[in-house]
């Protein structure tokens, strides 16, 4: 019986292990596609204690203290630190098999040291370990975190009205740091326009657009002021580094539409008027693809998050806002509206390198196979299936999605694992990935559904560092 | 090599043995939800032959036996007790790999203490065996079998209409032995109103509303008054013991609709008219509603079973009515409908403890992640996503379900298997399940995924007693 | 650590082992549903390199290579055969965990006897090594390798106009060949009669027409006429030995029609007029019911394979033309119009054996379950739910195939493997199939899930040979 979380966690062949210390542990981390507050980087935030750094947005462990009949006080509510702690605590043991389970412990052990088990009767010793480490530690601000985890680049998620300011400024003092020998982590913006096509509420939609054109310094009122100001912002954050785009959408939008039709749409929202489901439709398509042709214009990678079911408890909506924890897994039959949207992009020769991220397990080998239909061989892997996004980012999830990847499509072409966390402390989900993608590979060598001696053990060996990171360095050309 | 069912059948490691042995198998059974026919509890039916008893009213195995090319004189039609069971006995062995094959083996075996294999050369002695002690051993009966299995309290499947006399009767039986000391198993009624939401055929739905006039005492010519009599009814049954409900549903209803268009639907159905097919989706949004309300008012848990296709076959509905075995794992797009129904009883106030139950496995993760979003911290695992049902209730559905339950909320929460089943001999049923659950739980302490020393090896002897009893006890407060 | 691809590749314990080579290897190969061209048959061809064997149709193997970042030019484009070789053999080592990886050498192992692997450093030697067999030796035909891979009888896939001329001939030169004791391997028609019901392109759609009735020798001006020509021409393939059908179908059609509606829209279409959506949609279930009563009046099998999202690169489809790699899995739902017409079909007692193979996994359960409604026990395993299909013929979809078919029916009564290829050296496809199938039943058996014993031992062996070769021959009757 292996002990829990030892150091060949998940490692079950003696292949994978040396596959995993050799190869992927050492690996530096691009975490291409995170959450994380750039403010926090810039200042280098020190945390007041564990429950901010861990139970303050965590929307995961949120829901999993609703389901263990936590109640709200002590989860979104005014309770205090420690009192938000140990309900958290107390809600860890009723957590077994579930990725909170292991992230918790893989956290505690990588970043604090700690490899007791948290549960009510360790929570406060453990509570007082880690505010003590956080409070007192000079390794323990988000930066220091980051460090000790090897992460070499992060993008954040950034509106086109954001004016960067905290990623110029610690731009700066990583380039200052660069002169003197230091190595700072890089931070990116990355560029998220999800409300330049939010239509469904005019006053909301207006009062975004007036933003943007503060933003972008101009006066908007027709739909080619909008496309102007978007493409200035676009220009803005292309000269700040950002290098991809990504969407979230329900589903891909791909109606036919007009210019005149569109212009028309946009009077009508901007007017103040609510929109027909198919003007919405319309709007939404006519934004995917303009949006689109800047990327490749860029040269930058474009990112499609489809598939949630946001905001469906009206009631909390009210009371805690959104991403607290009560959107879910949707369902939607999207894979035409997918092909002609992408088809479009590439007989006009402007489909950009692209990451198609679904949130419904059961569409996995749609995707996998629908960016094989996009793959053109001006460079490898252009079309991209992204790894196991947000409930899909665990153990089987994971291993789905790479089994799905390998029998529908070149493995070894993949860009790998991002965190898509608002915390500064979910690094050792890419050493969790690392830790399944070595263990598959292991697994086959050893059945012998992988050769692995001469040329193919190299291209083995080389393949773990490829999809750990060196794929994803040369696919976004940071 | 293991022999085929022996004590550790299904159970790969030391772990999963001990935890099966010492904390699942000793644990008495509640089914809270099947279709046994209470009559037979009632009276003590003893079985005139293992035909009788096995192939009276089991679709699973007509459909096994018309897959292997057997004509339906020998399944549904007149032919003699022998004759069917020989038919079905040439059958089993062309069942390897089907759970059937398990279920019949594990049914000889607990029930008769058989453990030779049926096939044809063993079909004649097995089926003598068999009757001589379903005919001559006192302990043969309906409810000796349920006490064979140690179980503690069933719940049936009764229309609002039910007179629950067969309840009633029992009952008083049950009270009566309890006082001399005698522990026969409860049995109580569950609600079941799906024939009051059955609006496609208007002349069968005004047959049900007399029925339902009758059975509440009043006389029914209003959408009101029929509403009344549901309450009527709901009363009845909360008298009697009822504490959940169940809705077999295609999809889930959710349509926006007015208290006056219901009337005016319900008027015209009643008037004999036939319906549009969004007046039908109208009143089942407006009947779910109101079904939901009525379970919360009384603190009843509610059940939606949704997703399949029924009565697919119309020559062997005309020839041998529904539930034969013609009916299949249908495909909807039930997600957004879902949120809205339930968002709006959480909205006002009034959302029950729900369970819900997909039968398309491309469903699960949907169905997985949508019971968090109502999660509300009353009470742990107030909204459940329910054990893999009817087509899914094998080996691989069963883990499917307990893995994704696992990666996307808490097993720890699950209250458990039920059988769903028509038959007095499926509780091994739940022993194979309990099996999987060990197996599962056995393998990942093996592999070092769930530590298993201290506080955690507490608990997880505690969730397998938990899953396969404790919780089904607390959640629904028999 | 097993050796690559070695004797026992994929069997995993000893009695996987043993049911595969004493009784799946052995068995001769019937190869119901293929790509194959005839006239490579009937004039035994010879082949120029492996490129053309290889690389001349294959999209599997273009899709991989432009996920690699080939381009255009060594795939369909104009580079010679030995720079479209080494741009292959530079992407196999890339196709780690690919099913490609699988099938080159295993291709390469049992065609030529060559077992190094594939990769820049081999590929001048291996192509070298291959073209010297195939330009000189006498066995490395066509039909050569058929036979030396054990095949009885192969069916391909033909056009209702096909004059079959190929398939005369050779049928002939078989039955001479047999005269003199020589067995050679037999080759049928199969009816495809896509472009029958393919009204989307008036224009396209009236050639067709034109080329029907040339090949039934009639003119045709209206509906019945049409229906008239088909008929001729499946009793012209009926003499000429076909004994199934196959349609290509994005999802099954089953709407209401008369025949006055569809005699209206054929004259609308054949007159050159578009076609409503609805108006298509009749006329599909129109045709899809009257092929599939043609099939049962002659006692054929039907085969639909539905599912796939067809031409989704219009630049590529203007470069290259259909089925050159840029289809994919789609998404539909189904369930209700295939109940629909199978329905229509059994209840008016012309319901045919029939085969279903879906193209998205996430149908599997849907597909494997609605079999068992039409299932009449005329004939075990009537209706089949087809094997893995296209993108699902690899490893973890055939798994997922034969389990699911084997929890919610009857894997006993499969018809088996098939190739779905254009390709001569596809058959260790079947090999493929058989070790996992093996492995399947050999790991039930040693984990005690499988007994394997007496009756029973004798039924898995004999299970073993009846999917693998005798279930398909005799449910053909070839």
């Amino acid at each position: 019986m292996e002990s829990f979380l030892n150091d060949n966690f998940m490692l079950s062949s003696a292949v994978a292990r040396e596959l995993y210390h050799r190869h992927a542990a050492p690996q530096p981390i691009i975490d291409y596609h995170c959450h994380l507050d750039p403010a926090m980087v810039a200042s280098d935030h020190r945390f007041a204690s564990i429950t901010e750094l861990w139970l303050g947005g965590d929307h995961y462990k949120w829901r999993a203290m609703r389901a263990n009949g936590v109640p709200e006080r002590l989860i979104t509510g005014d309770a205090d630190d420690w009192d938000k702690f140990e309900a958290w605590a107390a809600t860890v043991p009723y957590c077994l098999r579930n990725p909170l389970y292991h992230w918790t412990h893989l956290e505690l052990k990588t970043a604090f040291g700690i490899t007791q088990r948290l549960n009510p009767e360790t929570a406060r010793s453990i509570y007082d370990a880690c505010n003590e480490r956080l409070q007192q530690d000079p390794s323990f601000t988000a930066r220091g975190l980051m460090q000790r985890y090897g992460v070499e680049l992060v993008c954040t998620t950034d509106d086109p009205v954001d004016d960067l300011r905290h990623h110029k400024a610690y731009a700066a003092e990583v380039n200052e740091g660069r002169a003197k020998g230091e190595r700072l982590p890089s931070m990116l913006p990355a560029w998220r326009p999800d409300k330049a096509m939010a239509v469904e509420s005019p006053e909301a939609f207006r009062a975004y657009v007036e933003r943007l054109g503060q933003a972008a310094d101009m006066s908007i009122s027709t739909f080619n002021d909008f496309v102007d100001a978007i493409q200035c912002r676009h220009d803005y954050f292309h000269a700040n580094g950002c290098r991809l785009s990504d969407h979230g959408i329900e589903e891909f939008y791909a109606e036919p539409f007009s210019d005149t039709e569109i212009a028309v749409i946009f009077n009508k929202v901007y007017g103040g008027l609510s929109l027909t489901t198919q003007e919405v439709r319309k709007f939404k398509s006519a934004m995917l693809y303009r949006f689109a042709v800047q990327d490749h214009e860029t040269g930058w990678v474009q990112q499609y998050h489809y598939g949630p079911l946001r905001n469906t408890n009206s009631r909390m909506m009210s009371a805690v806002g959104p991403d607290t924890g009560f959107d879910s897994i949707g369902q939607c039959t999207t894979a035409r509206a997918m092909a002609r949207f992408f088809d479009q992009l590439d007989y006009e020769g402007c489909l950009a390198k692209t990451i198609i991220y679904n949130l419904n397990p059961a569409d996995n080998e749609m995707v996998a196979t629908m960016v094989g239909n996009f793959q053109d061989g001006s460079v490898a892997g252009k079309m991209q299936w992204g790894a196991a996004w947000w409930f899909l980012d665990q153990q089987s999830g994971i291993q789905r999605h790479l089994d799905t990847l390998s029998q529908l499509g070149l493995l070894s072409r993949f860009v790998g694992m991002l965190t898509d966390s608002r915390s500064f402390l979910s690094y050792p989900r890419h050493d969790y990935f690392r830790r399944i993608l070595c263990n598959l590979l292991g697994s086959d060598i050893e059945r012998g559904l992988i050769p692995f001696s001469g040329y193919e053990e190299q291209r083995v060996r080389d393949m773990v560092e490829d999809i750990c990171y060196r794929n994803a360095k040369a696919y976004f050309g940071f």
